[in-house]
């Protein structure tokens, strides 16, 4: 085939790890693939960006128009990030008849339906394997090696530095705050940590996932996100006693009448869950298909070289499709905008939880939380009550048994109303 | 599209599985991925197996003529088995320019460069997903995910029968032929168990990865390939001891000058290593590349439904390639017969060693060996010597810091020709 040209935006750190190894790989993909990628044109707004990379012949320049009006480039990539200018690079990409490759999961998620029908509109690929997942092949896995299953539920470890930081309040006993600071001097969390801490980027991407395995559009402000900031050492320490590891969590279940339940949240995982071991920067994502079973794909899910990994396979499968003049392969599919799936309300689910009251050290206190839980058909399964405490007040923690979140809700709301309580309840979810 | 026409050959197992889910999810292909699959024929020698089937208006015979002449299909299932006829018919079906997907993993290693060939010149895919791992997309992950890696590394469990077997010896204190027993009966080993034991079955399967992975032709005789017959009880308490769990381990490493290491033995796992939780009939790739870092897939490695589900997600990807017009997308790739990868000789790669000499209770035995591993420069990381025996032979375990396998080899000869030795020495590489 002659050369298959390529425009990349952004070289900033995703960005030069795709330079490197289109750089790396280039006399393999030539050879052993037959398929001679060359990087044309690179564009960034912050020229430094251009010095430390093995630019060879490569044009360099600041405005991403001069990608879109050269008719030699068939492919452009978009690691530019933000929703704004990359929506309007992507839909020019799209217009101009150039196949387009993202790592950008909030443009995917808040804009999925409007850039897939664009692309469909004009015969182009639209890929985005890097948005979810970094260099796990999440999206490959579930729109091609699983299509022939029904998927009965996914669940996640989808954010690098929220495993990041439970894992070292788990493993050294430090404090939520201490460990996030640690991990932004390592460059594990950004120097404002909240998309990640508070649950977004999660969001963002089993809202992608969801609308990929259900055949229809998940849109991102549907889905229940809470994130970890609330998490506490005590909580940690309980979860540990009762042979319980806690993680942020992301969910995905089908339900009767094409309702689908999408949360991310802490959760308790019992030691041995599958997911219990997925440790510091690991992600990893767990689906359950109906014909195949359990399926476990783990690995980074973050950082330059695999999130670039990721990137460059996307790249060659619109390459593989170029050279033998099949211009468009899988683009939309399932991922209808037509098709707003149905999300469940939190308050209609069922699960087991983790609650740690604390409340002052006086007569009948259990007796009056186990009463109010009682009213609300909930029931105990296991307390641990300490005599050790440090001011005035005592954490009682209790594990339910399975209970309707509502329900939940209420009796907390109710025990709280009582003036024995000192703090606000801690109330986390068990996924068995 | 019009319907794409599918002939299935042979309706046993895994042909079963996939019956149902083209029947299963005929609804979803059609429309939501507007793809419509029809499976016109089916062939067998056994009338039985179409009994049990929802065959619908499908056409049942016993000739795999009536699949290659019939114009209206356009892929071909072979699901048969074996190296004999199941050749002849992926030619014949090639030929008449027809697509195939196929299971068969001895057909792929045995005979790659004759059939891939075949495709090639006619024009056509060859898919083979379900021949590794099962349901696990371990294929499509090393061609197209990892596309832009180097991969440095695979180690693997792949074979569920003999992870079955160990898993249940190690849990439950078993002998090899009571457990073997056990799983012919729940029909997790055949009732001629070689080709699984014997570690044939995992030979055939990381020939094919490494066909993959580098560019050439690993053909399945040049594969060191030991079973696991030979594991005591004692291997498995003394491994217990130390720390280590014992795998029957694929391994794949590029060397220098284009030699690789390929081989499948038992080896002795430390129990922090990912793989060594992979427990009963699931089967796991740990892939390292230089992009992506490490990538590990886990899932149930065989089956009805999961293997059927890897032959539909092939069928699929042709179908999608048909439907857009595109013939060929991806066959040979740098699966070359040409290109005969050299595999390294097992006596020049350098392991640490379990090593459990059988012994008589008399002075200087242990000062004896020692000194003999010594002269070969081996030397020792820990000893078990035990008072307790049952006979008149004492065993004697020990670990072995980094040697090289000719010098291992050498040693435990010389060692065996001492009168103080009672039986055969037990060798067993320990992966970190």
């Amino acid at each position: 085939m002659t050369n298959c040209q390529i425009g990349l935006v952004g070289a900033g750190t995703i960005g030069g790890g795709v330079v490197k190894i289109l750089n790396k790989q280039k006399e393999f993909f030539a050879t052993s693939l037959g398929l001679p990628l060359e990087l044309k044109r690179i564009v960034d707004i912050n020229a430094d960006h251009f010095d430390k990379l093995p630019i060879g012949n490569t044009i360099c320049s600041a405005n991403a128009d001069d990608i879109l009006n050269d008719d030699d480039i068939s492919i452009v990539i978009e690691l530019i990030g933000g929703t704004t200018f990359a929506k309007e690079l992507v839909i020019n990409a799209c217009n101009a008849g150039k196949h387009v490759v993202t790592a950008n999961k909030a443009l995917i998620s808040e804009h999925g339906p409007e850039i897939f029908e664009t692309a469909e509109k004009n015969g182009v690929s639209l890929f985005f394997e890097a948005s979810v997942g970094g260099g796990m092949p999440a999206i490959k896995t579930i729109r091609e090696s699983m299509i022939a299953n029904e998927i009965i539920s996914v669940e996640t470890i989808i954010n690098g530095t929220c495993n990041y930081i439970l894992s070292q309040m788990t493993e050294k006993g430090l404090s939520f705050d201490s460990v996030l600071k640690t991990a932004q001097e390592n460059g594990y969390a950004e120097a404002d940590p909240a998309l990640d801490i508070e649950g977004g980027d999660s969001g963002h991407k089993v809202s992608i996932m969801a609308s990929l395995l259900y055949g229809g559009y998940v849109p991102y402000e549907k889905v229940h996100i809470e994130g970890i900031t609330a998490i506490t050492g005590d909580d940690i320490k309980f979860a540990r006693k009762l042979g319980y590891t806690i993680k942020l969590l992301g969910i995905i279940k089908k339900l009767k009448d094409n309702y689908i339940d999408i949360r991310i949240h802490p959760a308790m995982l019992h030691n041995s869950h599958i997911l219990a071991s997925v440790s510091d920067v690991y992600n990893a994502v767990y689906i359950k298909g109906d014909a195949v079973g359990d399926i476990l794909l783990y690995g980074r899910g973050a950082g330059e070289m695999p999130t670039a990994s990721a990137v460059v396979s996307d790249v060659v499968d619109i390459a593989r499709n170029i050279a033998t003049d099949h211009r468009k392969r899988i683009s939309m599919d399932y991922y209808r905008s037509s098709n707003e799936l149905k999300v469940a309300s939190i308050s209609l689910i069922t699960s087991r939880y983790y609650l740690c009251f604390s409340v002052s050290d006086e007569p009948m206190v259990f007796a009056s939380i186990a009463s109010v839980l009682g009213e609300h058909s909930i029931s105990i399964a296991s307390v641990i009550q300490n005599e050790e405490h440090s001011d005035d007040s005592v954490p009682i923690v209790i594990l339910t048994h399975e209970a309707v979140e509502e329900n939940l809700q209420d009796a907390v709301k109710e025990i709280e109303r009582q003036s024995f309580i000192k703090a606000k309840t801690r109330i986390i979810r068990i996924e068995e």
